[in-house]
């Protein structure tokens, strides 16, 4: 028998914001951070090592300690828990936590105790992957359908998913899969990349960047826009030049247009062919989204980073508001939750294209979207995942990129472990790196 | 020159669990708390008391330390900010706090983030009316129809709401005003109560209160239902057997069903002639509430006291999803959020009927309700604002209601102040009375 002994969670901060990486119109001097939760057993996994479990959620800087305080207040109840029942029933798990009216009450299921409930939700899978020797994508691909939609959940979605068409979604998926497997290990799963196109980006350094993209062998590249017109018009303009009329572009406003705006601001971009507008209004907006949608046709709307739960990706579909779903590992309520959205979105016949980047989200999309191909909707067509090259050195399982696809992940767990070093160098604000960061500010 | 010199957060709880008080089919044992904001400053009020500003949000118990410091986040940029300049314009305060982009990722403009905003400038507007020195309402009602628009985040709404049209229709109430206000000072503003209908309350309990709620005057009582269907029949019928049948019946299920069930079980109790069903499935589904509304015709659909901001209200309206619009003083933005739910229900013709109790809620309230009376909607038709007897007895300036109707506030400011020695009783933890639990319990 294993008890998962203790919890750890810490405050990690990337000072991003040096280099304006990550920069958008919505967001300008972000410091990608993580709210990181360790959970410590007193066993060993089956290669012999101790037996923990390692989950993220995703911020920028300031109030990730907030996200942090509500991680530390859901993981309690972990403590003392056999690993043997948590794995038995992660449905379970997920509901225990999610049940807690009093921080309930605080979303319910959106904003900071969503974020924190996805780090912890995160590390438990981790646990159980790890527990199972298997990768995470694996654990899940060898379940039956009904244990995999027993883990989902499904509450408030029997208007647009039963039960019983979520079995039958992934039992018409059952046959293939051992084909799918082997067709991801050959070719892996196709990515894009942002890398390029940060809008704190200067015009030489974008023009550069998206030729080093071509070079590494990407067919899609990603700019950010919103600010102001007239740069974007230029900046689409250097991109569609650099990349050429036969590889992709898309863009993403990152919420900061109104409704009408965003259909006149997209359409003045669309000599630039364009693939889909990301983010064009507030994330809460469902029938903005459909009326948008509506109105830059044939360019697509994609939206999800910021959607919060399965609710609204529910009336998303339901709606006809996106054309592409990016769901987002570290907001949504972990596998638990993300199981959901990809059965809804198989349902509705909507591409799942996660949103990655940041700090281990692409560590962690790449098992989602392999998952998704392998047992849910049993296709690439129209799918392609998000790449951003920052921060992977700090993860001992980064996900290994080339030729702009995903390689299968292969080890143990969901790959969301960061490197010991890493985490002294950059906990906020005791880190080696913060505290010497105000050693040099103060001497000046 | 008068400057805000501090800012204090407190983490206020009351044992409400202990009697069942507030108990409901999501919610069953919360302690009501607040967390609370105070902005000291330099100056003296128009009474020569000293000036300050109080304001609150109210939780359910635990996490209400989470809220408290997301408060101490975003109060800090306040300190040293002048009063002259806050009250100015009104608007600019609510922008700077909300602009922040790192602390908007962890929404954004919803959850922890967003119930600590509403405390922050719950507390702004306090101050600010207390520096005019009129009851909040009136600082309201006297600004021109530009100047309340000016205060009101009108950001993503321009599809369902231009300025131009929210100019219009306050324009439109201009000469009604001093009758409304004279008319109020005479008969006040129309409430019901749901202190009867907790569902931990016995039988006995639950007849014995409906007749004291008679008694007093209500002709509008709601029960809390949606854990059992047969004892929710029972207590429809007590319920209805004593207020007869020309007074009229609500009930709230607390968000406890999918759509299916919800438009099922409303129309099992439909035999006790409802007025409304309140939050009969989850906040988020706009859509589910479209659907649901349609389903139990003529009972209506409300919710609100969980709608996170205005782009979800104005859906609501927009799908036709809801007959009352029950919004939450502190779940809100404060009045430059609640400011423009009030234009959207005026535009939509969805009576606003605000969620109240809790903690300081009905305080808060009551302004909204006057406020919606003399300068937005100018009716008072199918409109009732909620009112709960709990807590009152803490606050300086507690709202009056006799013969069922609030009082027209007439203290300055927006009736949220907490005595002193209420919040050193009650600060969680080392209040006197948790203090004194803990030394009790650990006696046992």
């Amino acid at each position: 028998m294993t008890r998962v002994t203790s919890v750890e969670i810490e405050d990690i901060r990337f000072p991003t914001s040096l280099t304006a990486d990550g920069s958008d119109a919505m967001n300008k001097d972000g410091d990608y951070s993580a709210a990181y939760v360790v959970l410590r057993t007193d066993g060993l996994a089956p290669d012999g090592e101790p037996l923990a479990g390692f989950g993220l959620t995703f911020t920028i800087g300031r109030g990730n300690d907030i996200v942090a305080m509500a991680a530390r207040e859901q993981a309690a109840q972990l403590v003392g828990m056999e690993v043997e029942e948590i794995v038995a029933d992660l449905g379970a798990v997920y509901r225990g936590l999610t049940a807690d009216s009093q921080i309930r009450w605080l979303g319910p299921e959106k904003g900071v105790i969503h974020l924190s409930l996805s780090a912890v939700m995160n590390a438990v899978w981790d646990l159980a992957a790890r527990f199972a020797h298997k990768p995470l994508w694996r654990l899940l691909a060898d379940m039956t359908p009904e244990q995999l939609v027993d883990v989902a959940d499904l509450r408030y979605l029997s208007d647009a998913l039963t039960r019983e068409e979520a079995i039958g979604l992934l039992r018409a998926q059952e046959s293939g899969k051992a084909e799918r497997i082997a067709e991801l290990e050959r070719t892996g799963y196709p990515c894009y990349t942002t890398s390029a196109g940060w809008l704190g980006y200067s015009d030489e350094k974008l023009r550069r960047l998206c030729q080093e993209a071509i070079d590494a062998g990407y067919d899609h590249i990603k700019l950010k826009v919103g600010a102001n017109l007239d740069d974007d018009i230029r900046r689409c303009g250097i991109a569609r030049e650099v990349i050429g009329p036969d590889r992709t572009l898309m863009i993403d406003a990152n919420q900061v247009w109104d409704v009408s705006q965003a259909i006149e601001w997209t359409n003045a971009l669309a000599p630039f062919d364009l693939l889909w507008i990301e983010e064009p209004t507030s994330p809460d907006d469902i029938l903005g989204h459909a009326a948008i949608k509506r109105g830059v046709a044939p360019i697509g709307v994609a939206t999800g980073e910021h959607c919060h739960n399965r609710v609204m990706f529910k009336q998303l579909m339901q709606a006809g508001a996106i054309d592409f779903c990016q769901l987002d590992a570290g907001r949504l309520g972990s596998l638990n939750e993300i199981v959901a959205v990809l059965l809804l979105a198989a349902k509705f016949g909507v591409p799942v294209c996660p949103h990655a980047g940041g700090v281990g989200l692409c560590e962690m999309v790449q098992h989602i979207s392999m998952l998704d191909f392998i047992a849910v909707s049993g296709s690439r067509e129209r799918r392609i995942t998000e790449y951003v090259d920052h921060l992977h050195e700090h993860f001992t399982d980064p996900c290994i990129v080339t030729d702009a696809a995903y390689a299968l992940p292969s080890r143990p767990g969901y790959s969301t472990e960061m490197y010991a070093a890493s985490v002294a160098e950059f906990r906020f604000p005791d880190g080696a790196y913060w505290a010497g960061r105000r050693a040099a500010e103060a001497a000046l």
